[in-house]
């Protein structure tokens, strides 16, 4: 039996494994979720080992563990770091799911669940992979080294951590991710860029406790209002963000590489269907393409404050809050961005209330060349998979750790994702096509196969 | 034992009995206290009785049930007609409140937990009143028809319904409130004006469902952004409501009357440390007694969409929600400012997105002279409650039901309030002073007794 034949004769079994790993509710935002994330990592840790990694640990870190394991036995062969995540986004608004986001379920084709494709089906994709080489050749090709953390989706602060504790131990020929999206439906794609990213968290005091409306209002500052205000201001009607100094280090895309990127066979009907706004909008100069991957943005991700229960209640609420974002790209500096950000907010911001402005979490932006022999493996792998040549693409998300590996290791950094744009990431909804997850297995293994004949 | 004698006697008989109605969670915004409600209009219906009513019903509506009880036993005396609500607000955010909003407490004098000011302690104030004259005399001295509703928080829409069915069997020589506040802390007041109000909830829809802020952010509209944005454009920087014709029907406030305003024992030193605002703001041009009490007003009531959880959520979500509300003055018709506010909004709205905008409850302000001999004896009573000569005030508050009460039966509306602004109506730790309470139950005592003379 072939690495193919083995690995079709599998689907089953691997979809089956997989469900078990979707049920665990790994949400590492919310702290009642502790002993799941546990659950998680100690499941990655036992499929590591059924899949041939020697040593396999769970390192304990301040938040969330960390499984590592590697298999070093192919001497004289390239060493790839594997990274990936097994916490997920929380599942909120539940009601909108429909199936529940911890139950897997498939419809249409595809498997529908909180984590699908963001990012445990796609670790689980190299976890099968890895096992099918193992099975198939006694042993694996290359020498494989895995890191599958536990704070994708709040920072990934320990990560950084142990990556500076290890650095002898981790190094390796290249760095391999599967956290991205394929440009569209049977266009498998390798990712060389992505934009950073700060997330912030502001508190509007004004009153010092919630008011009436009628005996107080029109005398008094509503925090609402000016939170409303202030964010009403950080956009001019270009769509460009307002901060003085924000676009200050953006650096230009060549002419050659907008040339490429606008060949793309990236289709802007599907995309519109995907939003399902009455009409777009975005930087005025740019293409929708563009807008997404190689300009930063501001957004907010969540506002609340006051009433918002049934019914009517005449109050002036105390305080009011956001959520929000800046999306980076080469060559912004997360830390400057913020201070700009924050003294732009703190120049806006009326006497009549009081400004709480914290950083929850900062990521740099990346893009790199692909010339590096690993990414030929790579294309001719993704179309052993698929029967279909890969593209070249960047990415709108962010990794940020893989701008502080490519900085740390000069190593090439190899993304092959395997999700879709449409499949919901951090929504209600959430999915991966299955001719992608068992395609992406069939990759990745021909990939991990193909670095063995370098 | 005279009248005064017999109240100071039951003080602790009265307060005991006051908790018990405090007790009952009667929240009418929230469909889960249905039954609580019920439990409110029993409890009230049973006081009404032991306070001489001969006719007690509970009058079943669309929503909540209403409370009538008359006594027309003093032939040739004078009829009032006594209005109170037994519903109470909401009482979230739960974690404010010093004790639990339904476990009365006394700290320093005051009275906490929902519906001590608003409104369930100032009707126990008439309940007790009655109920004392009752015993003291043998039999009510003035004719009484007393209504109580279970929806002034939620729009007071069944009342009007009762009222105008039973037209006839409502008449009287006048109204009497007590659901206002005291202009301050021994300063017992009869309220001559209050404001209308619109209250609206908007939802402004954009992408069909939740998108990732990394992978969508830059190109597609965000809700959120966008209602910031409208609400960033309904004040100008001299914090006026620029939507237009907004102003148009507002009456001047006469210079006499301006005069007597600022000649109340006002404190303005008092009502910044209520606020407790680094600075307070208000309409350019206007003190602030007429910013609070002459002057209408647009404010947000409460915001939400997105992610509002613990820790960052990289979402663009497909919806975003506010609750505002108009106060009105003296002459703006609410419908008219309802259709202006609708009007406005949408001529602001960017075509990326969809406005829902739905009215949930309407009030018309209200000013009326006080030339009434009625007026003489509620100052008298006041002084003899209080010890101290009443002022007569206006409030910034909304009770709907006077203005129509007023306009229909063309009878002077007495409102006696023994709130005091300070107290958290509609908000956590709302309390009411127990001297007002007490001085409250004498003064209306009087009131009643003292109209039995005309």
């Amino acid at each position: 039996m072939n690495l193919t034949e083995y690995i079709e004769s599998h689907r089953d079994a691997h979809l089956n494994e997989l469900y078990e790993f979707l049920k665990i509710p790994s949400v590492s935002a919310k702290s009642e979720h502790k002993s799941d994330i546990e659950r998680a990592a100690q499941w990655v840790a036992e499929k590591l080992r059924s899949a041939g990694m020697d040593k396999v640990e769970i390192v304990p870190t301040k938040m969330h563990p960390l499984v590592y394991g590697e298999s070093l036995k192919a001497r004289g062969k390239p060493t790839v770091l594997f990274y990936g995540h097994y916490d997920v986004q929380p599942p909120e608004p539940l009601e909108l799911w429909t199936s529940p986001a911890f139950e897997p379920t498939v419809r249409n084709g595809n498997l529908f669940g909180r984590g699908t494709a963001d990012d445990k089906g796609q670790v689980h994709i190299h976890l099968k992979a890895l096992e099918a080489l193992h099975q198939i050749e006694g042993e694996l090709p290359i020498n494989v080294k895995v890191m599958i953390e536990g704070e994708e989706e709040v920072g990934s602060e320990s990560l950084w951590d142990f990556v500076l504790s290890n650095k002898e131990r981790l190094k390796a020929d290249a760095l391999v991710v599967s956290d991205t999206a394929m440009l569209g439906r049977g266009v498998p794609s390798i990712t060389y860029g992505l934009r950073g990213l700060n997330y912030y968290q502001m508190e509007i005091a004004g009153p010092a406790q919630d008011l009436h409306s009628g005996v107080f209002g029109g005398a008094v500052p509503n925090p609402l209002t000016i939170l409303c205000e202030l964010f009403a201001k950080l956009h001019d009607k270009n769509f460009r963000v307002t901060v003085p100094g924000f676009y200050d280090d953006v650096a230009a895309v060549s002419r050659a590489e907008r040339k490429a990127l606008h060949k793309l066979p990236w289709k802007e009907k599907e995309f519109r269907k995907t939003v399902g706004a009455p009409v777009l909008c975005g930087e005025k100069g740019y293409s929708i393409v563009e807008q997404l991957w190689c300009r930063p943005t501001l957004e907010l991700n969540g506002i609340w404050g006051g009433y918002a229960g049934e019914g009517a209640k005449t109050v002036i609420p105390s305080k009011a809050y956001a959520k929000f974002s800046t999306r980076l790209v080469p060559n912004q500096e997360p830390a400057r961005i913020a201070r700009l950000v924050e003294q732009h907010l703190r120049k806006l911001l009326p006497k009549t209330v009081q400004m709480k402005l914290e950083v929850l979490s900062t990521g740099k932006p990346w893009v790199a060349p692909f010339t590096h022999p690993f990414f030929e493996v790579a294309h001719d792998a993704l179309e052993k998979g698929f029967g279909k040549r890969a593209v070249f693409i960047r990415e709108g998300g962010s990794i940020p750790f893989v701008t502080q590996m490519y900085d740390t290791f000069k190593v090439p950094c190899v993304l092959m994702g395997f999700g879709l744009p449409d499949e919901n990431a951090h929504a209600p909804d959430e999915h991966i096509a299955l001719e992608n997850y068992f395609g992406g297995i069939k990759a990745i293994a021909h990939f991990y196969q193909g670095l063995a004949t370098l």
